[in-house]
């Protein structure tokens, strides 16, 4: 997988200020160098996929339902794979009937095709921040007004939520949705205390409030823990996304929506105008995973290699980062969130660290306004292991140095390069 | 593949006036049978397909390649796959550069992305009456005012649609793009004739119009004769879309589209917004199939297989049909458009049909206006060859029955069904 073809990256890439499309083009054509450690896609560990497996699966597949696996299928879905999904959402206590599910191509076109149906350009949306990129680019894509609510290490402040609802209020204008990645976010690396999980669904019940719950990372907590789902909470009022691309793969592209039967009737319409139907050979490759290899194994297996990982990634931090860098420690998922010292802009050090030999997505991609210049994310789980410390000593080599280089200009008379505005109350998550 | 999950069949139901979804359902529900014999669906032959190949192909695929087939992959899809595609394209003499397309899911995604970027709400597009109904599908979707220009045995009146494009310029108005498939058109079965071609790239340039043109059926002509592509004639005014769906098979979902650069990297933007990016396992998987396998002639057996078809069909039509139905003659593709003496609705026939075990698709899914009344459309891809013209005898029986119907209450005073407008200069294709 060259870096230079990876989705993510060049999305984040385009939300990075002040470089055209052909400079970051041209960086991370650099940047896909193998010498280059690079955290920077947040792409799963296939190579730690059971490869014999699956071409067994898909051998046998072929064989047996090659002319039905080839044909068209209904928009959507297979009732096979969709009642088979319950069974994946179950292992959460996420509660569903196959008839609620739609599958779509990942998560993203569920976002997307949520986004489609729901909002008209200059809706307020609101995400927490930072957010999926992904997220930000299927609502900015439909012209949404994304208003972004910080995060902690608990996840978003439901507090600082409930204010700007009662803001927005006050200007009689309300938020299409509420749209959250509340376990082991991306690019946060944080997940949503159980206390604001009750918090935000009563606020939903208050204000109401349609959730939009995403869940890609749910089943890769370290330890295998689970938290009560919004869709637990208050089913009527959320519409939550899952997806296979985490606990089997991306390249199949398998995500799925549940939704309330009003909603669902639409976004099958709008999945067969996007695309007419889910891809039928996908999904019958992920019903046989699912029914003939022991799948939760595979997740297990997942857990411990992106556990690793992290543990030596966050050990590396310890050690290499300079004083007054902070970063968020991630119970699961794929994802550390990095805060530089005022004075440093991740946007602008990008090009040094790949001349540096190291990669990360810039902080700014994450929000729709423009922060997040003194954030950075990066991926623990797709680099080998051996090269994480690598990476990282790497990255604080640079650190090192832009700080010194920050002292030597300014002084003890640091800007503030977070372009924090004056009405937000709080410490940014990191900051 | 049972009918009931089909989304031909539905989406085309989903416009037939009079019935509700629930209606719909359970009318095809019971044309899942196997006692029926469908002409509705708009299903290739899979079948046809060398499935041992396949296999081979995917368990190749998963062995060699399996961590970077089932990882992400870029927005554009990958460039080893666009370069085949530009050979393929070829095959038909149609001109294309890797970097010119953007790969999609199936040709539906391509007419989306396109309707998204150029489709506000009102704006008119104009097409082909009738049309796809996946094409109608996408417009609505973003609010298109389609506007039909009807088709006769050498397919679109470009006549007619100067004259439309006169009468909208006295009113201020100009179309986004129009929208033709001129290869054995769906529903039609017409192609577009070598005059017509020049004639609407002419009007191209002198009325600075973008063309959609979109070609699924181009390389299945029986008898593998290719026509001049609009993208040849008029390459800077033209977005091209191509499938592999009818040539290799639709359950891997993969489509193309080839557009001039700006438009492209609109494309690539508002593709990955939707889905991210293309699945790698299906995108490696054609890769092999048009390298390792002598996919040209998978396409001559689907000619074949596709030509006995609509020989034996047409030989049932001459032989079945009642005086006063008339039918267009493919020379490719999947279909024939039978157009039904005034009196009948084949809206309100369709139950009946079913009854009599037949089932086909009513005209009026192909018209965004309601008209196709007295038109249907007859697939002749998907049915076992030798229950063809077992369908066409009962469809047959039916239409005599009703005509007989039909002159008993009106005897000679029958009323014209086909909602043709008082501006309508000519008689509609089959009419």
């Amino acid at each position: 997988m060259r870096l230079d073809t990876d989705p993510y990256l060049e999305r984040y890439a385009a939300r990075v200020q002040g470089m055209s499309a052909s400079e970051i083009r041209a960086l991370f054509s650099v940047a896909s160098r193998p010498e280059i450690v690079s955290f920077a896609g947040g792409m799963p560990n296939t190579a730690s996929l059971d490869l014999e497996a699956v071409e067994h699966v898909v051998a046998q597949l072929v064989r047996e339902e090659g002319a039905t696996a080839l044909q068209y299928g209904g928009g959507q879905g297979r009732v096979e794979l969709r009642e088979l999904i319950v069974e994946v959402m179950r292992h959460e206590g996420v509660p569903a009937h196959a008839d609620d599910l739609v599958m779509t191509v990942g998560g993203q076109q569920a976002l997307e095709l949520i986004a489609k149906c729901f909002v008209d350009p200059g809706d307020i949306v609101i995400a927490e921040g930072p957010t999926y990129v992904g997220g930000i680019g299927a609502l900015s894509s439909h012209q949404a007004d994304v208003r972004q609510v910080e995060m902690d290490a608990d996840g978003m402040r439901v507090d600082l939520l409930e204010q700007l609802l009662t803001d927005l209020a006050a200007q009689g204008r309300e938020p299409k949705f509420v749209y959250t990645v509340p376990n082991h976010q991306n690019p946060a690396g944080v997940s949503m205390s159980v206390e604001r999980r009750h918090r935000l669904a009563e606020l939903a019940v208050s204000h109401d409030l349609l959730l939009l719950e995403d869940n890609p990372y749910g089943l890769l907590d370290f330890d295998g823990r689970t938290w009560p789902s919004l869709r637990e909470l208050v089913p009527d009022r959320v519409i939550y996304v899952g997806t296979m691309s985490k606990t089997f793969a991306p390249g199949v592209r398998t995500g799925w929506v549940a939704a309330p039967a009003p909603v669902r009737d639409k976004l099958i319409l709008l999945r067969e105008a996007a695309d007419l139907c889910p891809a039928s050979f996908t999904q019958m490759l992920v019903e046989r995973w699912l029914t003939t290899q022991p799948w939760q194994d595979q997740v297990k297996r997942f857990r411990t290699v992106y556990h690793e990982r992290a543990e030596v990634m966050l050990r590396a931090l310890e050690d290499e980062m300079p004083e007054g860098v902070e970063w968020t420690v991630p119970a699961g998922g794929f994802y550390i969130w990095l805060t530089v010292p005022a004075g440093i802009d991740t946007s602008d050090l990008l090009a040094k660290a790949i001349q540096h030999r190291v990669a990360y997505v810039p902080g700014r991609g994450f929000y729709a306004d423009g922060t997040g210049g003194q954030q950075m994310r990066l991926c623990f789980s797709y680099p080998p292991i051996d090269r994480i410390r690598e990476g990282i000593v790497r990255l604080g080599e640079l650190l090192h140095t832009e700080l010194e280089l920050v002292q030597a200009v300014y002084g003890g008379q640091i800007p503030d390069a977070r372009e924090r505005r004056p009405d937000e109350p709080g410490p940014q998550l990191g900051g």
